[in-house]
């Protein structure tokens, strides 16, 4: 499967318009390979145009051929020019199906009046293939997960050291970096401690980690456009008892969630494995988030895992398992692993330690 | 002025809609307080309220309360009932505008179901408020100016030492979260060379800075949500002649636009004093993007400063003025300064120094 492949796979869902006029920037560098911040992509029976803005022109033909994508590319000096090439290359066709979830109220609008074709609108016709992973984006999404394996592996041992949060999250984005990542993946987490650790999407602070805290460390990279997930858990110090039980209760559902996963599976169901497990230990109003999303050229992408998605799990879905328990007072656990669904499972793209949330030990003096 | 107050001028602008319900998340934020991924402000006559979900509750009750805003806040637990809420704030109201640049052409037809009222579009309601900063965003910014001036003080020195762009980025953005921005304002421009600073956008890369080239640094920090932005240039080595004679053209341009930088004045007129010395020495054609934009809450927002801009400067706007020339095989050179205008002018916010492209002699040993 290549980048000019993927077009035809869309065509191949189109149903009840002619063509295809697509504005949702990620869907248009999934597409052609385009990563300008101004394009459309319309979709035609047998052709594909590309229309950008001046900015764009020579970058434009540039990675379109680098990804071997055959397309016609029109610029347009100004907005309104750019608005009259898309509508010159939809004069052809009757019906021009639009992404009604991205596209706004003012520029459907603009389409409408510049437009001779019906608009038709559509939801998720180019998300339903992007979120089919094949092997260059596994590959990359993989090394993106080899990256923050290994950033977290060189940040652990220094965990017991009295560092803030944030000194721990400015480590572990310039060390992605410099192996490579061209940034990190999303807003880096390290919460630490019984208030901080209890809010799963807490921004680091110059909060001190200290003896007894619960360390939540959520960190991914950034490779090729593609990003990775990954969260540890980790305890200062010998753990307490309820510290130990609520970490292996969590690593527990994580791991039969990851065990669970399958082709043809409903998201609801892997929610269900999850979820089932820590509301039977008596926390289930501990685990105050879904079980996961779906993971690429977006860090959350179809297909979202919760109780109320009815997604299907197929072969090349990339998505998280991650289970969670937080309150304030005790803090928090949450163990996340990024995986790939295949034919007889999942394959596993993040390698960090999971068994125990203690720290290694310091070195003997 | 106080966050409290700014409902007050929203709405004083409104007008054709008995209410406005406000879904841009940093108009929200403007607005109220409030941080949030999902959250929607309804402003009637005599109230505001609050819709978000069930994450949120707390946080937005924290957030308001700190900010000293008054409002009614509603807690959805699922995306119908945040609707619902919506929909019975909306219910005693004949008309609702509704922001037709970012509400979504999905989200408008959930809008018109759910809601009794006639829809009415609006456009750049909140905005035009949110442009004229008050005392404190403006501390904000020139906080966010103090960091980027100070971090980019601390690599000038290295610049000649064989350093990659990327490594210079990573050192900037790192210190910039060390002297207390939450994070770069945005992806730090580090372009050297006659091919990379060429682009006014490049992305810094593993490219070597060596002598003889002009080297790009356009970096500015975040604070409370806030933005800075500021490039200066540099040459590694003696400058050529060429260099020379383009890095005092673009500084004179420069210097000439923030000097006639006016309430009152035209954007169009603005962009026209930098453009006009830059175009009569020959080299408008160099000259590929606009004189500026504004900065605030986003680090693009309004004025736009350029020749196609009908707005005109008021007090309060805190506008870029950063003339640039480019060319493959030269390069490029950019100065660009933050400034915020004043009753008598303006006031420039960054104070980096500009006055020459030479990096500072190394130490004699």
């Amino acid at each position: 499967m290549t980048v000019a492949q993927r077009v035809q796979r869309v065509r191949a869902r189109l149903s009840g318009a002619d063509v295809l006029l697509v504005s949702d920037l990620t869907n248009v560098r999934w597409l052609t390979g385009f990563t300008g911040s101004n394009g459309w992509v319309v979709i035609g029976p047998d052709s594909m145009t590309l229309v950008t803005d001046g900015r764009y022109g020579q970058q434009a033909a540039a990675q379109l051929a680098a990804a071997g994508v055959e397309a016609d590319v029109l610029v347009g000096a100004t907005g309104a020019a750019t608005l009259e090439h898309i509508a010159a290359t939809c004069a052809p066709f009757a019906t021009v199906g639009f992404e009604a979830t991205s596209v706004t109220y003012a520029q459907h609008g603009q389409y409408r009046a510049a437009l001779t074709a019906t608009l038709v609108p559509t939801s998720g016709v180019v998300e339903a293939e992007r979120r089919i992973k094949d092997s260059d984006e596994i590959e990359s999404i993989a090394r993106a997960c080899r990256i923050a394996d290994a950033v977290l592996a060189e940040v652990v041992p220094s965990l017991g050291d009295g560092l803030t949060e944030a000194q721990v999250r400015n480590r572990l984005e310039l060390r992605m970096r410099e192996l490579g990542a061209s940034g990190p993946s999303y807003d880096t987490i390290v919460a630490t401690g019984p208030i901080n650790a209890a809010l799963p999407h807490h921004r680091p602070t110059d909060t001190l980690i200290e003896p007894g805290h619960t360390v939540i460390i959520d960190v991914g990279a950034l490779v090729d456009g593609y990003h990775s997930d990954m969260t540890r858990t980790f305890v200062v110090g010998a753990p307490t008892a309820l510290q130990t039980k609520l970490y292996e209760l969590v690593l527990t559902a994580q791991r039969a969630g990851v065990a669970a996963v399958a082709a043809g599976m409903s998201v609801k169901e892997l929610d269900g494995v999850c979820r089932g497990i820590i509301a039977d230990a008596g926390y289930g109003d501990w685990f105050t988030h879904g079980t996961g999303h779906g993971v690429g050229l977006l860090i959350h992408e179809d297909p979202f895992v919760n109780r109320a998605g009815d997604a299907i799990l197929q072969v090349g879905d990339v998505v998280t398992v991650e289970p969670g328990v937080y309150r304030e007072g005790f803090g928090g656990v949450r163990v996340e692993d990024l995986v790939v669904v295949t034919s007889d499972g999942c394959r596993v793209l993040t390698a960090s330690p999971k068994d125990s949330p203690c720290l290694p030990s310091p070195p003997t003096t």
